[in-house]
């Protein structure tokens, strides 16, 4: 590829898989060259996409991914997969976990299937997802799926800044702990109970109504749907496709929903300059945090005045 | 009161409580003076406990936190009480709430009782009630009761710092609504169901149960328990202390309480430090905010590049 940005953006905009793949990997390198193009690409905004699937390991999300894929690519979609695991470095699974599922994807050679996996810092990850996910609208792909392992931080914060984000739970693992230790039940648009042909599905569903039930809804507001799926099997996975239509034909038609939008943008943007703040103090300042938590402990200053002498 | 960093101090350490309010009053007031105290106020931190009781409006907390200083002052601790109302200018409820417990608190003179409320930011409360529980400790209260309020962020934030944090329920108010949306889960050590003997006790206490039973314990963690109390007949009171007690010697001799210790105070003190970083930052760069979001909305950047840009 010619780093040239005039030729690059006519690739890239021409769909030329080969430029936005190594457009890709220069987001993945944190390479600038990225950056220059990025600034100047162009797509229509309210018909690119992105749906977030995030869930809990073994919950069989590359496998709903998968099938979600073809039936949007059928009803006319071009789409493209972002696989993303935050919990390995390029030399461990996500390779093999590719491999797999390159050669599911070749079923279907109009769907874009990349995986990225951690390099460096875990918030260098969500940056090139971001960065991709542009470039993967600006080459044409409408819908993008973005799929994490897990449900930590990292995951929140890849996911929440999708348009559509699905939660993807099984039965017997315990899940509706780790939707509410992660913050995943602010974050869901969507739950998929997925292998909801296992025991303890209905009172995992149960489980989530409780749950759901305990959150004070504007009226306006979206109603979480709860979708059952086999995704092996496809159960399931076109009623999930009209609940993510449904989704988002309320999000271009709601009011409420652009003022949710604003608020969650910005909330993430004042968050990931807060994370960078933050990592900037603890990596100058460790000694002195340390001190200072072992004086809030002996009770001789507390927190707030420890936080202000900090930044001084 | 003479300013006179040493003559104050003596006065505070001897338990004098017309320096002691004055103080609080300095802190209040974000006075400098107030700082050069506390940076020599001495007290044994081992003895010197905090209760936080927080929990939504109308769970009868004022008279639970009256009962609970009673009992603790009976069995011969030195008791104070600070009540915090965040959501009240000085001019509105809370003076008259004052009043109204100033008469109780006048049944038991040992106990001191004074309120907070909100003036200017609140973080400037939150602060100004930290360094008024250290003022306590020095003047010779061992144990300093923290009421606040209210179950939103402000209120999070202030009782987080105490040794023990009990979280004040009543039956039939969707008080489990607000224990998971305000984080309360993570920061109670006790829950209380108070108004027991109201229809739907039984069912509040379910579900606590169920959502306790859905946190993931170490085997060495503390286990929530929940209490059932009727504060204003005094039913249950006992049972609280005892329970507080329980805490309290866990505290003491857990390396994992320990651990989990200094954990909690680092977060505090990076929290209030990411929020004052943020503060200005909102106060500084809002229009730049505000046209960065858009960008977002137009999907023309993304939430990351946008904080970096932010940072510039």
């Amino acid at each position: 590829m010619k780093k040239n940005v005039s030729d690059t953006l006519q690739a890239l905009h021409n769909g030329d898989i080969l430029t936005l793949s190594r457009l890709i990997s220069y987001a993945e390198n944190n390479d600038s060259y990225v950056d220059k193009v990025l600034a100047k690409v162009s797509y229509q905004s309210d018909k690119a996409r992105v749906i977030g699937i995030t869930g809990s390991p073994g919950a069989g999300k590359s496998t709903l991914v998968d099938k979600l894929a073809v039936v949007l690519s059928q009803k006319g979609e071009k789409v493209a997969v972002l696989a993303v695991d935050p919990s390995s470095p390029f030399t461990g699974g996500a390779i093999l976990g590719d491999r797999i599922r390159m050669v599911r994807a070749t079923e279907n050679k109009d769907i874009f299937l990349r995986s990225m996996a951690s390099r460096g810092a875990l918030g260098g990850l969500a940056h090139a997802v971001l960065k991709a996910v542009r470039l993967l609208h600006a080459a044409g792909f409408n819908v993008v799926l973005v799929e994490t392992v897990g449900v930590g931080q990292a995951e929140v914060d890849i996911v929440r800044c999708a348009d559509t984000c699905l939660v993807v739970l099984v039965p017997g693992m315990g899940d509706s702990v780790q939707a509410i230790k992660a913050g995943i039940l602010e974050i869901a648009d969507i739950f998929v109970v997925n292998k909801s042909d296992r025991e303890g599905a209905d009172s995992l569903e149960r489980d989530l109504i409780m749950l759901l039930g305990l959150v004070e809804y504007d009226e306006k507001d979206w109603r979480v749907p709860i979708v059952k799926t086999i995704a092996s099997e496809g159960e399931g996975v076109s009623k999930l496709v009209e609940k993510i239509s449904l989704h988002q034909a309320w999000l271009l038609k709601s009011e409420f929903a652009r003022v949710r939008k604003t608020r969650v943008i910005q909330d993430a943007i004042l968050q990931f300059a807060s994370q960078a703040l933050l990592e900037k103090l603890v990596e100058k300042k460790n000694k002195k945090i340390q001190k200072l938590v072992q004086l809030c402990i002996d009770k001789k200053t507390d927190p707030i005045s420890a936080a202000k002498d900090l930044l001084k």
